[in-house]
């Protein structure tokens, strides 16, 4: 049970987000511009992953399997493969760009000071652009925010992965910003 | 020297915010709301402070300074008593509130999993509302993505404590929506 009211028994970040919906506003904002905008040359697919992977990092239930299940959805693949990919992504069969960034961002989740010059230079001769770079950090950096949010306030997450798998055609169809911050 | 071309030379997370507007509004709305909006039981002294002292547990010299500077100000203190927050908050001539929620942000700071029922009590005992302890879990939260994104990107900090404290009448002044990203 949440460590404060929430005054809803919704599971994960939606609690809170709908306790204070002036900040949760602002959160789907950044999901919204980060993981879902199309203005983006990294995939849905892939920004979802780098989400998910650091959230898997970050040991967060919730937001590994939200975010999980959007990356499944967008790359059309079953969970077993996104499980790969969060225990070990060298071996995964995904581009050796997302490999890069999945590196850069496994440095970030632990300190934005162990990104080191030579992740940058395999990822930019793997093809990914500064903006991409950029990207990838801030969602890494992000995800760093919503896990500690989640779980700093020990909220309940699902346990049933079907209830994540169900959710995510709706909110890729939808996107971050249309997201309900009432009960 | 940040890790990709920034197309501008500011410091710390006014690079990659003027370099990629779109999210820079967004982190700026969040700093706003979190840390200068005055719909807050909370004074903005004691929220500055919990971002100073997260970003100082993150080792984040830009952050920290920025933030740290921000807090000396509305305290209207030397910087010896922010360091001396940052340094051992237990022993800081504080309220036993702001004791309590440095605490909450601690552990934040490394991980939500490891916020206690027995902080959240004390806290309580302390004075702190329920939207107080969401807060701080929030704004702890969001420093531990702002550090991450400022040297995630290696970007620049300037090493003079007199520019942190320069700037910080304006920001309180002006707020955070109204920092320009432009260069």
């Amino acid at each position: 049970m949440a460590w404060i009211d929430l005054g809803n028994d919704l599971p994960g970040i939606r609690g809170p987000m709908v306790y204070r919906p002036e900040t949760g506003a602002i959160l789907n904002q950044l999901a919204e511009i980060l993981l879902h905008d199309d203005q983006n040359s990294l995939s849905r697919g892939d920004r979802e992953m780098i989400g998910a992977y650091v959230s898997h990092l970050n040991d967060c239930f919730f937001c590994q399997h939200v975010h999980g299940a959007m990356a499944q959805h967008y790359f059309q693949c079953d969970l077993g493969f996104i499980e790969d990919i969060k225990r070990d992504f060298e071996s995964a069969k995904i581009s050796e760009k997302l490999k890069s960034l999945l590196s850069i961002a496994a440095s970030v989740q632990r300190s934005g000071k162990l990104v080191t010059k030579e992740q940058i230079d395999v990822a930019k001769l793997a093809g990914a652009s500064d903006r991409e770079i950029h990207d990838t950090v801030l969602i890494a950096a992000a995800f760093c925010m919503f896990s500690r949010y989640v779980d700093g306030l020990n909220t309940w997450a699902p346990t049933d992965m079907e209830v994540y798998a169900q959710r995510a055609p709706m909110r890729a169809r939808e996107g971050y910003t249309q997201a309900s911050l009432t009960k």
